[in-house]
């Protein structure tokens, strides 16, 4: 019996926690497409519209936070730990959080200019949701863990790719941006969009671990 | 049996560790009202003794952090599992340290003024607190989870307005602080005292984790 | 039969991680030693080569992070937690994260002056690290679990030390700096810093909490 079936044979086929888990992932894909596309965009009240739909996204991702936990609290089996049932559910929580911080820090304190590197870094944090979204899925129909550790393995390389356009972003900062505050401001937003996909690798490091236990 | 007797049954008495968490609890508390009444008080030599009266129940919560690990390395039987006895001691001694980072900021670059969201922020965190307290006591005759779910749910509020509390405080801020390193300092500040209540949801978060467990 | 000898019982003896970790502190250790010259030259040239030896073993520690994880996945019988050798990895691989991001920045961003706290604290993480490797080592040939202990507490001693390192280090900047482009930047590095030992403090956590497990 390969490591696979064995994998499948251990996880109980689970029709309410994974699906949650889903939605949720979902839900984070739908926030950070509208974070990229809040950066796409140049209207200021499109802008505005955008900030309060992630807002939306974010309260709807506190509901589905809150309603994993409660389930927990009401099932006593469980496809893997509590405790990672747990941990993944802030974890894709934080995510989340960090997207709408991001927007909520350009209705604060909008910067006078936008630095290619929030759109690239956008993109970034859209594509680590993406795997998130894959990874989950393939929690439900566990037939192939490794599928599951090719997207955690692209997840840190995003990350990887993130510290270096934060890196590079930073440095240009410093070099041309004479005025302080402006430079708090844009340094405050990069720094978020940075975090954003640390979040999602914790996320990744959630997923890691539980299949650790599993193997 | 109700979800409460069943839960009853599975939590020994407990004489060691609850009354320690009381303890550690009770000390929170009393940094909080101290962190609080640091931002009622305008005399600046008041101020100072604050402060001093902060550093002291800092390092009364660290010794009974230490005082709890030693408990647990020396205890076979404990009332949840011991990693949870470990977290639950860090998260407290965590939010200490937070208020007492406040107060060091506030000595190390005291600002020129202090926003109303300085002393906002210290009754949030008190509020919290207090919350984390009653939790506490719960643990102890625990009777009724729901008593200390209802206090896990405050605290996430308690966060939430925390959160809404910096943000106006902070798009106040880069709105009529023209000065950068005046902006920087109260900044720093405002990010301390709301970490405070991040904190004291880290708190909330494990005792909800406990409770998932023995649910 | 004595706690220490029961200790022993305990632990089987193990061939594959412990003798990993100690390579993954090693590694450490020389990341320290490097951030630490880093400080002591002056030269820019020679600053420079040391920021991109940093880089490697940067990278080296990725590697052995990655090693120990797939290790684990092909384990069955683990020296102790599963969760804790994931956890005691991730927090080793984070120490050098802070150090290599403390090189980074000082390419990013480079400060016109080094206040003599930047070598100090590189000290101080340098000695962290050391008490770490010990630590580890100690793990192997477990005879002791005291001396784990003793290097846990100097671990706490040195973190609190950077703390006051920091402290004065930033009253000083905000008391001299008049430049507040230049004050983020010195102070973003000491910041880094003394995140170096905060983040050597989560080893010596996880390794406090592998003991209560087995204790």
């Amino acid at each position: 019996m390969g490591i696979n079936n064995f994998f499948q044979l251990l996880v109980p086929k689970d029709k309410k926690f994974i699906p949650l888990f889903e939605d949720s992932a979902d839900n984070l894909v739908k926030g950070a497409q509208l974070l990229n596309k809040f950066f796409i965009v140049k209207d200021k009240a499109e802008k505005e519209i955008i900030i309060n739909q992630i807002k939306e996204q974010e309260k709807i991702g506190d509901d589905l936070t809150h309603k994993i936990y409660d389930e927990l609290n009401k099932t006593f089996i469980t496809p893997f730990d509590r405790e990672d049932i747990n941990k993944l559910n802030g974890s894709l929580d934080d995510v989340l959080d960090y997207i709408d911080m991001v927007a909520q820090s350009f209705r604060i304190h909008p910067p006078k200019t936008e630095p290619e590197a929030f759109l690239h870094l956008s993109e970034l944090i859209l594509q680590a949701a993406r795997e998130i979204k894959v990874a989950i899925s393939e929690l439900h129909h566990v037939k192939n863990p490794k599928k599951i550790m090719d997207s955690c393995i692209r997840i840190n390389e995003i990350e990887n790719q993130a510290d270096d356009v934060y890196d590079n972003a930073l440095a240009d900062l410093f070099e041309n941006e004479k005025d302080a505050i402006e430079l708090i401001k844009v340094k405050e937003m990069l720094a978020a969009l940075e975090e954003g996909t640390d979040k999602a690798e914790d996320v990744s490091d959630v997923i890691k671990s539980i299949l650790v236990k599993i193997a």
